[in-house]
């Protein structure tokens, strides 16, 4: 509900301890641990931010539509305390609606600041509005005009194009997220350009592929022949294709693939078996039934790991997400709206096929995610504590909050220590979050080694050791950066 | 096991800083929290009390009968202890055996106040025995007999009298949980009565007409109908029955219902598909198949969320209590005697159809409660985060307790902040624990959010006002109080 | 990945606070609690040490073979960085391979000592270099030989032997897992020999006859058959020799009984119906489906019950481990290296049948493990808060760590207080690690109630009332020691 105004604006002021307990011995201790890695250069192995916006290097367009209308974080917060999709900018896809303009959507947000009390979101946005743009209020009502205008007229400056954004934010290694057909021309103008010194690198994408039961299937398979130039009209040629599409974005400096499916089974099938699926879905949706849509999806992500295996790409997969929970939200503004939403994990079952295969090949890299928290102690850190192969990934999405992330390293480390896991991953679209979601993760990881050390498990030094690992070689050496 | 005495009795002194963190610096930030909410008015807005105990005014009966015997929660521990429920004072249902004199009732809960240790049972009632009772000493074996002499004597006295205590608690209303043929006629007295001052109103609970399964379904179904004046020999006739005893229950100040089922699917049927098995079922149990009896009370789900969108009434849903766990204390002491038993959360998938529905609908609310703690991060609290309908329920039952408050506040948080969720809720059927509980979750909440200011994730200011509106308009807006 | 190394050997000196809070408050009290327990002496009634290695006395082989090649944990962890099982002496079951000496097999340790950082495996370790094997510095690449030579000369002296340091420990009692054809010659031989003051009782472990779809099935029946010199070519020929042998255990000095499952399915088959499985099952491996084979294993499951309240034998039972996941793995090296993983806990429903049947009849005791956190304050918790027979197990195997300990405590306190609890199993085969074990529980527990003490739930001296049952009277009553 609105925030009544008052007359004096409260200062946003980060605080320099900020996700450090309140002990004073082991704020210490996790002040030390923050300020080894606190300038350490950001890798960013996993996210969604365009690499045309870095190859264009435009002006970024209002405050709005920089920091709202594409932030499904926000959105759905926003939604959830009573302000409608239209009126936080996005169009209706019947074209019959009429979205407000930009300062008017930046109203909407102050006057909901305190429906973010305490969560992650508005953690970001403070730290992002103070230390990317300068603000010192908290947004509210009374300033909503004044800040947009601050915002609006500092997006226009050099300092806040992209490149620039880029430099300033410390990116060593940013990879994208890509379609499997995409032609990867900004990540080539970019590795062209000399007056660039960042690395933007592609991730190959090709969800839509693995399900035949997708109303885009066809499509998307149709189109990743196209660019790979072989005919997909076989699952041999698909294969084919997407091994060629493999070491195409390989050739564009692509270290990683990324997979969401609704669950990680991963049993194989017969050669026959899956050509005979593939044909029967090439004639349409009503050509193979659920369960041989979903036996189909199992196989590929077998063949996943198999291309894996042999191309030496890093195998990223996060299955449980419900998505597009609210098919009347999807159908009048379309996807990431704000309600694909977390479901049951399962890893230690489904995978077992693609582990006893694969689990133990050199140099395959398998990257867990899950929005589930309860399979960290029970099957992900088991498993990354067996096999070679296996990676526990950091909380992510939902989870990605400084609470989650002490739970996180607390069942992970317990089970594998700390050379098994992928380093912080942002997973945003959001690029001026980008500082500071990574400051978060680097607060919240010296809280949780501080806590190690105050307790005795862990010398200080080792814990400097690990925190400064944590940002530099274990995600260089989890995603082969 | 017995407790050996000690010639010495231990004192009784619940601390004022009790649940408050270590850290002096913590400590004394939830210590300025809990001030501002410690001495608020008391809104119950789910509880089991019998209205005609406020309405009748008697005195209680004798210790044991108030505090141990109709209390489920301090039987199920007793009884795991090896004590029966006959000796705690549960009539045999043959009517074969004879319970103990109150005295000797309380003797057992005396002998056996070492096996409550650390338990939020023994937590309310340290707090309900010095602040109600003037207790000064832990119970044991040697004071047993003393304590149950002043706890009687007590009871006779005019300021101990329901009434009495309403006020002296501080309680600004107190909702009851009724039955759908409910003629409120002890609520009507309260109303009408000039000389209390007090709020009390009812709840609508019907889940035996959810289940066509149910023994005693036919007959709920045939009382509503008489009491509603509507032929329940439809599926039709049934829902404007119950249509209209919710108007009845409006009109005495109902502003919620409350439905516990099994599962909490919600796929409708076709009015036809459930006038069908309405009226099989109403041949008798043998009328439907087990199937059809889930359909039935799924489709009634998604019905009472219908009738919620047009009448207003707040929908309280609990899934996933496994009613009953043992057969033989059933059929000998009957229900509520310690074995429901808390059963797999999920309601992502489940609630499904009902929030594509409704999930948008002005003005609806849904308040999901669970006694399955997985479900806080995974399902509710995304939920509550992009639902404008959907409300965190507070931890409740076996997880109502300082530790899993902390749990329930950390993951919902994250996703959902503060105003949508629900308050506390105590669930009691112990009137005289009413404070005890409340200010176990007002220091509980004071703990939480100090943790979020001595982490600078929240300001002081902040966290106090937040701290108010959790006792204040958070609970009346989302209870429509 | 292998750490660099320093010059400077870091050193090895297990903080005398570890595991206790850094409040110094807190701190204080968990250091009381902690010294009322410390020197208590070891109840240890479940674990997998051999008693012939009690009862020969013999001198340990070489570091590696006592302290890597039988340690499942260990092994896993090293698995899991990139060292293959040979590299630790495991040997490939075709006799292909060859395992490298000790010396080299302590180096991969050694150099892999940073991939145990924050784990429980290393938090023992240390504990047990430190303590039992006299080491002042952590290994390292560079001493690894000085460390394995001084581990190695150790052992050959008089008070390393088994007997002289189960005196050191100040082990109490120790309980073994037994085959239940076993003849218990060595705990007969401890039993008799008046120079042994200690306690090693057996444990009754019959898994493989509870699933007839087990290649070993019908070896293990014919063999228990034979020791107990009854013919179990019938059920009731199996039961009876079951009785019998479970008999001859009790006169051996077992008082329980430990039994794994995938499920704790627990339905009752027709005394019909369950000789027909069994004769079925007599033909061979075909004989039974896998429906009928899970039956006969839920029947049994209920036996078991049935057989405890009988014969007093505390019934063990820890579902939901999924052994072997890794078939290559096992094809090569056998069970017991590393790939057993947790599967997902369920006891309400699952225990169901047994618990109306047993689960208040006098002296039956039934402790439940689980590996799977998600069950403790959802099943286990309020199962052991209703039910006399129920005990909560501790955490154990992958949760048995400081920060799980602290998890179980709070979610299982909760529920059910201290009484009805396990009290600290070490589950090991690792019989050096023991008192390092031991001792950790004993730190963690007191931290736990610590917390309980500062944030006035509990007196100081209820506290140490509480730590001193865990150590004594407490597993003393759950296992009839």
């Amino acid at each position: 509900m609105p925030r009544t105004d008052t007359a004096t604006a409260t200062p946003l002021a980060p605080h320099p301890d900020r996700l450090f307990a309140a002990d004073p011995g082991a704020r210490a201790v996790a002040r030390t641990l923050y300020e080894a890695v606190a300038h350490a250069p950001i890798i960013s192995p996993h996210g969604h931010v365009d690499a045309a916006l870095i190859a264009d290097d435009q002006p970024f367009a209002d405050p709005a539509a920089l920091l709202i209308t594409p932030d499904h974080y926000v959105l759905r917060l926003l939604h959830a305390n009573g302000v409608g999709l239209e009126a936080l900018g996005r169009a209706d896809l019947s074209g019959t609606g009429t979205v407000p303009p930009g300062r008017q959507i930046w109203r909407n947000l102050a006057e909901h600041w305190d429906d973010f009390l305490g969560t992650p979101v508005r953690y970001w946005f403070e730290t992002e509005l103070h230390d990317v743009f300068g603000l010192t209020e908290q947004p509210s009502a009374a300033n909503a005009d004044a800040q947009y205008d601050h915002i609006a007229a500092l997006l226009q400056q050099p300092q806040m194009r992209p490149r620039a954004l880029f430099d300033a934010f410390g990116i060593e290694v940013l990879a994208t997220t890509d379609a499997p057909d995409a032609d990867l021309a900004a990540h080539a103008r970019l590795a062209a350009d000399p007056t660039f010194r960042g690395r933007v690198v592609p991730t190959f994408r090709a969800d839509a592929v693995f399900d035949p039961s997708r109303p885009d299937w066809r499509l998307v398979v149709a189109s990743v022949g196209q660019a790979a130039g072989i005919d997909t009209g076989t699952h041999d040629g698909l294969l084919a294709a997407l091994r060629a599409r493999r070491q195409y974005f390989i050739e564009h400096g692509a270290t990683a693939t990324d997979t969401g499916v609704l669950d990680a089974g991963s049993t194989p099938l017969s050669p026959s078996e899956r050509a005979r699926i593939h044909a029967a879905a090439l004639q349409g949706p009503a050509g193979v039934t659920a369960a041989e849509a979903v036996a189909y999806r199992h196989d590929m992500l077998f063949r996943w790991a198999e291309m894996s295996v042999d191309d030496g790409l890093v195998m990223q997969l996060h299955p449980g997400v419900v998505r597009n929970h609210h098919a009347p939200t999807l159908e009048r503004f379309g996807p990431d709206t704000g309600h694909d939403l977390p479901g049951v994990g399962a890893f230690t079952e489904p995978l077992r096929p693609l582990l006893e295969a694969f689990g133990t090949a050199p140099g395959f890299h398998l990257v867990l995610f899950t929005v589930d928290e309860t399979v960290f102690s029970r099957e992900i850190g088991p498993l990354a504590g067996f096999y070679p192969a296996v990676y526990a990934g950091a909380p992510w999405w939902f989870i990605d909050t400084p609470a989650a992330i002490g739970r996180y390293r607390s069942a992970i480390t317990d089970s594998t220590s700390f050379t098994k896991t992928s380093g912080f991953i942002d997973d945003t679209r959001a690029y001026c979050s980008i500082p500071a979601r990574h400051d978060m993760a680097r607060r919240a990881d010296a809280a949780y080694l501080a806590s190690l050390v105050v307790t005795h498990q862990v010398s200080e030094e080792d814990a400097v050791r690990v925190a400064q690992r944590i940002v530099s070689d274990i995600p260089r050496a989890t995603f082969k950066l």
